[in-house]
């Protein structure tokens, strides 16, 4: 639990602070005395009497109450102080910037353990150990450098890991970014950033709060956590960039079926993230850089210029922009003639408008002008501008940044120049502006976030005989269902089957007949060579044809009745599902029969699945290509092919204790899309 | 052709050069004089008597003979200057920074065309118009800013766009990089790309020369000239690396066959890049970090040690590398366990080594060590280490400085923190150590460099019936060949076709026969509904068979004839090739029937293939899974099918008039690969 004394203290106490801004108590101390904190600071030094000008307590006990306490003292002097805040100050929240706790030593982890008791005991807050502390709108407790640019709507940052902070928040300023908070979570002991998630959900309101939020993580430790909070921050009008990282690791699971072998567990935080609506990222600088596309307002549409007074980085952005389905499109016209005309000659207004590198800040006026008002079919605009050495580059920044603030367009500066126009750029970043350097590393994140699904918002809802699946359920131990099984627990969650039926005399044949369909197969029941005895016959196409048929095979010696099936041709597809524990269960789909394994043209999604969801697994297929029709079979219905993956998503949800799941293949003839062999596992 | 006047001049004279430092001829002469050329520096200035302190000519006319001629003056008084130099100053050779030629109007075009006329008849080289200029290790002749820190051993660094040339120095010197020269060819009037990595090539000298040349590309004017020298270049012990941007453009060929549209345009520079041995990039940043690794000698092995003082990049870097195919082993044992001792509490050595937050100079001093001389299964040492901002890193730079001159084990440093470092990292630079500071970034482009094929050594050589090919080629205008012919070519150039043989008495079925192999198919010649008269006989397994069955042929009536063909089954793959004008033919395979277009695996390289490039080529297709053995099918047979690519390769680099050639499928039966259908398409 998130106290507000964690978030917005009266007063805080640095137990273990120091004269020495070396050490992190002494620099933890100078960071909050040159923050905006503007409540009560009390420090506490057995051997000083005032530090860095502090009255200063020589024992904890002296303290009077107050609201937070951060502690930089040894491991072992800890759980004494942490006692004396919670039980004896009325202390709601405590930060553990120290080490040498369970990342160390069994004897550290004992007294971890011993202060998470105090904590909870107490029902307050913390943040760590073992971290390098947490900054919030109201103070800056934090003992590493840089400390950013404080901005109640700048970025709330939460990381699993102390140095990566400090290395992506130096990868961030050079963005010029700033931050309305940062969370360091170091061991987690009591507080994870599923936690601080759920206070910044919480306490969400669109408009008021900071719109973006950057999270490192390392491991997720509460998967459903994240996700809930995630989609609604999300569907607030939220939007979070993330790094998962950890994910070679070569201990993974042995999924015991094909099906399942092809989503990897990493596939599982893609998946998790997708419906979350979280941008996943795998590196610090496309981290910050999708950070910053995120704190511009998102494009209203895929038509982006590219302003510029430099051709190879237009290419280059160009390039990257269409690779991501972005278009570039042509400009032309009598308003682009009229821009053109306020260029120097050789410039070109096609797209990219390059006004070559003489060209000026009034220059870049019109262009922006123009690009907001007259090209009404411009919904970005990237104005790439650098500098030679020659001359400053100040007053083309300062039209940039104005034509920010009042277009209704994003405008995404790229200041390419970080040597030449260092200053310019710190100076643009000074007046509030976020800027990239880089056109590919820009243009991959800009791409990242237009092609990114978006937090699901409703899953559709299918009726199921619920009674019979429990039952199924309830009376099969772990391992795989029978097949008799595994088709009444499909057909009992709607998904349709082959229907076969067995006929003993003509009256029952029209009317099973009729629910087969035509063309059927008829198969002699009794005779264990079928084939041999001329029992099988094929491609039955009416009425008239099965009686006479049926008059034939049950003249066969032996024969009991007859087998009906609907007589099937098409495109071989498949479903499965996999159990991924706290991830919720994979559904698969993709190329079926002996292709799956072979080809592994496949994609997924975490159940339950929306329509956005189907809709992308299976557009993202290869073999979509083929559902047109395919070696004379009949196109694939795409409708119903992804009804079925919605209501096995749908059925997986409610039902984890079917472990896996395996439909393959399912034939796709018109409108049947039939599962010809399926498998369930069972796990309690 | 670069005339050493161009490298080396004794004599520089700046037409154009100005007290204004603002202006392009002002910047320039500032750059000249504050480099270390020691030759003579003369001026031409109509309105002043001296520039920047040098004696000023008024009019180029009185200048005393020059070396080299460099021009910043409006480009209608470029042509009577570069007459003057050129005609009566013994000038070899000429850099016009100017722009306003061809780029710009038609006048300009006219201009540029007569300069290159004077030039040509002088036998003068000439740098741009429309650049920013050159350096080389003798003088500096640019008019931009960074100058970059010169070192003969540093990097060769072409480009094709003047200001991309500024931005991507820019982005070199966060990494310290240091350059032998800087070409900008500007509009390329005379002096191409191609043409100065022809010179590289020439003068190159191993270990002597700059070991490694990157490359700014928009176009290709000449890639068989830019293959030759790269390829030469490798193969002698540079490396290139290199960006081809404008790969994006939509105006690309159609393509008239399916085979040939698997290729994008874009492929084909792949395709040359791959088989010059140089190193793709697609931005600025990865450009700038892949040279810095190719700086570092390249590691004998994938097995790679991460050294750190933090947790978050060591694991995003191992998740890279891996990612990547290269290796993070654990280390473990007596040697092992002996460094742990020296370490802190809580460190780990299994790989990544984890020194901690407060690790030491002395205590990486110590991992380095045991990383070069204990664990000999380590390749290379990656070591991350920032800073929160408490204390200097400066001694832990000097420990990581000092093991790169003298291990014989590449150690890439990743010095992360960009701001809290920055003093720091410049003394390391200022050294001349590299550095990288994102480890995701890093760990691409070493990965990138690992997984090269590098420069292709030598191409098989095949013997071919060439005076048929020859003969077949010169009967055909452009178009389809006619079956036959299809079938004599491919035969000529030793590609094993599908035997057959029209059979008329007994006498002749036994060799025939033979040749074919068993199983057989026969059929009637004669009949036109072979089929319905029973003229047609599957699987004929031996010789008595054989002449059972033609016995009953010969039987039927209007029989005139058996023809016998091999029964064959197994796996489709495909070999395709397409001409790509001035870039070669390129050879494409994969999986074949009618999955070639629907699921494009696919795989290409353009002609002559070299075995590592077929290898390349089988192994990276996902259908190579299925060569194993697939449906009951019996195993392809790799080599006979790389053969056959190699062949194919062989065939259309000799003869560039095979425009499109399909075989498809090309049926995979043991150790018989052969093609069941073929077309070759012709243009002269």
């Amino acid at each position: 639990m998130i106290r507000k004394e964690l978030i917005s203290p009266r007063s805080i106490a640095v137990i273990g602070a120091s004269e020495d801004v070396h050490k992190p108590g002494g620099a933890l101390l100078a960071n909050l005395l040159r923050s905006s904190f503007n409540g009560d600071i009390y420090v506490v030094n057995p051997k000083a009497d005032t530090v860095q000008g502090i009255k200063s307590y020589h024992k904890a006990e002296d303290l009077p109450d107050v609201d937070l306490g951060i502690l930089a003292i040894p491991a072992h002097l800890c759980e004494e102080a942490v006692r004396i805040l919670c039980e004896d100050k009325h202390c709601g929240a405590i930060i553990i910037i120290s080490a040498g706790f369970g990342e160390n030593s069994a004897e550290g982890a004992q007294i971890e353990k011993n202060i998470i008791k105090i904590v909870r005991d107490h029902n307050a807050s913390m943040i760590g150990p073992n971290c390098v502390g947490v900054m919030t709108p109201y103070y800056t407790g934090m003992f590493s450098q840089p400390v950013p640019k404080l901005d109640k709507m700048g970025i709330d940052f939460l990381s699993g890991s102390g140095a990566t902070i400090v290395f992506i928040l130096e990868a961030a300023m050079q963005l010029g970014l700033k931050f309305a908070s940062v969370f360091s979570v170091g061991n987690s002991a009591v507080t994870d950033i599923e936690d601080i998630l759920e206070y910044l959900d919480e306490t969400y309101v669109h408009g008021q709060s900071s719109p973006v939020k950057m999270l490192y993580l390392e491991s997720i430790k509460d998967p459903q956590k994240l996700l809930k909070h995630a989609r609604s921050l999300y569907n607030k009008g939220a939007r979070i960039v993330a790094i998962k990282s950890g994910r070679s690791a070569e201990g993974s699971r042995a999924a015991s079926s094909h099906t399942g072998a092809l989503a990897s567990p990493d596939d599982a935080v893609d998946a998790l993230f997708e419906k979350a609506g979280i941008l996943r990222c795998f590196g610090r600088e496309e981290l910050v850089t999708a950070a910053a596309v995120l704190m511009y307002p998102k494009p209203a549409g895929r038509n982006i210029a590219i302003v510029t007074h430099a051709g190879g980085p237009a290419v280059m952005l160009t390039d990257t922009l269409s690779e991501n389905k972005l278009s570039i499109p042509h400009i032309e016209g009598p308003k682009a003639e009229e821009l053109l005309s306020k260029l120097y000659l050789g410039s070109s207004v096609g797209n990219p408008i390059d006004f070559l590198a003489t060209g000026t800040a009034k220059q870049l006026d019109d262009i922006l002008n123009a690009c907001e008002n007259d090209f009404d079919f411009i919904d970005a605009i990237c104005v790439i501008f650098g500098c030679p050495g020659l001359n400053t580059v100040q007053d083309v920044y300062e039209v940039i940044y104005k034509h920010i603030q009042t277009s209704k367009k994003p405008i995404y500066p790229l200041l390419t120049s970080i040597h030449n126009a260092e200053k310019e750029i710190k100076y643009f970043q000074s007046l509030g502006g976020i800027s990239f350097s880089e056109e590919v590393v820009f243009g991959k994140a800009l791409g990242k976030y237009m092609n990114q699904l978006g937090a699901t918002a409703d899953y559709p809802e299918y009726r199921m005989d619920t009674k019979t699946i429990d039952r199924i359920i309830a009376e099969n131990g772990d391992g795989y269902l029978a097949p008799a099984d595994v088709k009444a627990l499909l057909e009992a969650a709607g998904v349709e089957c082959v229907k076969e039926y067995v006929i003993h005399s003509e009256d029952e044949l029209k009317a099973k007949a009729e629910k087969v369909g035509f063309p059927m197969v008829m198969k002699v029941v009794g005779p264990v060579h079928k084939s041999d005895v001329g029992g099988v016959i094929l491609n039955i196409k009416d009425l008239a044809q099965a009686y006479e048929s049926f008059g034939r095979i049950m003249k066969i010696q032996d024969a009991t009745g007859a087998l009906i099936q609907p007589m099937l041709k098409g495109f071989e597809l498949y479903i499965g599902a996999h159990n991924e524990g706290a991830f919720g269960t994979m559904v698969l789909c993709g190329m079926g029969g002996t292709m799956v394994e072979m080809i592994a043209d496949t994609s997924h999604a975490l159940a339950p699945i929306s329509r956005e969801e189907a809709d992308r697994m299976v557009s993202s297929l290869k073999c979509s290509k083929l559902f047109k029709g395919f070696r004379g079979a009949k196109p694939v219905n795409e409708d119903i092919f992804k009804e079925r993956i919605m209501r096995i998503g749908a059925l997986c949800a409610a039902y984890p204790q079917i472990a896996e799941m395996d439909l393959n293949p399912l034939l796709c003839d018109g409108d049947r899309i039939l599962p010809i062999d399926a498998r369930i596992r069972i796990k309690k």
